[in-house]
């Protein structure tokens, strides 16, 4: 079991492999123009420091949703392949800032840009991802997507503000919590979905079924994400576990049990996050009152809703190979919990 | 004397105070328009922290030269209070990451937000105030405003990075110093004034003088902030003094200094700039090097040219009461240094 996110696929053929091998022309395109771009002529710091990220085996789901979502209605020109990259570009960006935010040690396996260089770095070239992201949607030239990237860029950054001061209140709550997950990673794969559609002409309803599918598929990653964090289903402690109780993060299953705590349980969650006296056998504790409420179990139901309501969405658009795909994607990233 | 930017204006009513008050009326509009959209629903500290710094008496003098640009040209409707509003936004942005990087404790006299809050805040609300002036440009709808505004973004994000590789190192010419001050100063002062002048319908000849003032004035207020801080034309220690040298930036008198320097200057130069070991009295020694070399008024001569240059610019824009004002803007710039 391991927490690292969209890095946890299993070795046989995942809808994501084959979302890759279908799209594999489209995402050699994505993946040269993000070569090319991440350069920069007068600072090399720049694509050292964005090689070390972007090529460090990511897995490119936000991208290949955008080019699923155009393919599906048979785009002609590149805007897919800007776009796509765009949305890269956002997402490697929000990397570089969020592990200076959480002092973060390890990405991907690695040592994060602000361990091997300085948190300085990766502020300012997480600012110059944005804005080349910003460039290229632009060169896609649609007035409509600049509205959505736009709106998604000041989500995201609204959604880790929230997080940032929800952290260590134990008064937050799963509608809060939502917000902050919309922010943090609904918002993009929403956009991501979304422009993909519109830049290949699909009609309005089909475009906000890409957008509704983008949002529930995004909302279903990171509770299981979040679930992952204390062990998966069988909620046990392994070497990727407990980063956001020791952050003090109030993620899905801590708020559900909260929910439920008797005087003594709220008495060492205050002390444990709210004061953030964290003391060895304390995250094991804090595992067995999960069990004792099934806070887990809630929390893994919710996002089995989620991946339904993604797959609902699917419904409105035609029949295409793609759409199959995408619908068993949905399934995958919740299947990681079982 | 003193090194504070903008905030440095006399009492008398200078270029600065007599474009507030001609643009009086759409200046009222920019200040209401940022105090609705630095407004967040679920993230109170966004405002916060926002508010600290956009209301603490900042000039404007950005969205100024967007107004002043756009009223040349009489326009129409409030798209040019957008782009003002834009414009502010982005610099406020990226004073936030600056104040981050360069790890200040002070802005327009009060304590920085990173010191009031955190860093973790002043990067978050940075994105959030991009992603912010993104939406507003969006608003305004013309893709080759949009297209300078990137470009600008890029040229910014690029020359803060080229910044920080370029600090402690001795090889740093006056090449790679226009690029960085191009970057951290004029580029915003360059698209302020040419989106200006597009949305208002100016020639593409009138855009292009109209940009090549803003670049200018640029360079040149930023090669007289680069002075001031090595005290002015007298080069004399004050309370402002030295915080180039202490963070061992290459700016222009110190780099006309390195140029010329004899073997014991290098000594003295590797030492304090490269390997960073500063003693009492060394910046007091430097600034006696800088005088033995003319640097200080080397570079003061370097500002005056680029005032001159903003002004020749603006002979390509027809007569109006606005273009005296900027061209006696360009000449108050550098007339701090008298």
């Amino acid at each position: 079991m391991d927490g690292a996110g969209e890095g946890s696929v299993q070795k046989v053929a995942t809808p994501q492999d084959r979302l890759s091998a279908l799209l594999s022309e489209d995402m050699a395109a994505v993946n040269a123009l993000i070569r090319d771009r991440m350069a920069s002529e007068h600072a090399p710091r720049i694509p050292e420091v964005t090689a070390h990220l972007v090529e460090a085996g990511g897995k490119r789901l936000r991208p290949l949703l955008t080019l699923g979502a155009a393919r599906m209605f048979g785009c002609a020109g590149d805007d897919h392949v800007k776009l796509a990259a765009t949305v890269e570009f956002i997402h490697t960006a929000t990397l570089l800032h969020d592990d200076v935010v959480d002092e973060s040690q390890r990405r991907r396996g690695r040592p994060t840009a602000n361990l091997l260089w300085d948190n300085k770095s990766s502020v300012l070239v997480g600012d110059y991802l944005f804005s080349r992201s910003f460039q290229l949607m632009v060169e896609a030239g649609n007035l409509r997507v600049l509205d959505i990237l736009a709106n998604a860029s000041a989500t995201i950054a609204e959604g880790e503000v929230l997080q940032l001061t929800a952290a260590q209140d134990l008064a937050t709550d799963e509608r809060i919590y939502l917000q902050v997950i919309r922010g943090k990673t609904a918002a993009l794969f929403a956009a991501a979905t979304e422009v993909g559609g519109i830049i290949a002409g699909a009609s309005d309803a089909e475009v906000t079924a890409l957008r509704n599918y983008g949002d529930a598929l995004g909302i279903a990653f990171q509770i299981v994400d979040d679930i992952l964090d204390y062990g998966g289903s069988d909620a046990t402690i392994g070497k990727n576990t407990g980063d956001d109780f020791r952050e003090r993060k109030l993620t899905l299953p801590l708020i559900k049990a909260v929910a439920k705590a008797d005087a003594e349980e709220r008495e060492f969650w205050v002390r444990v996050i709210e004061k953030g006296d964290q003391r060895e056998g304390d995250l094991a504790h804090a595992m067995v009152i999960l069990r004792r409420h099934d806070a887990i179990s809630a929390a893994r139901a919710d996002a089995f809703a989620w991946a339904g309501r993604a797959q609902s969405a699917l419904d409105n658009l035609p029949v295409h190979p793609l759409r199959n795909i995408l619908s068993e994607l949905a399934e995958f990233v919740v299947r990681r919990l079982s």
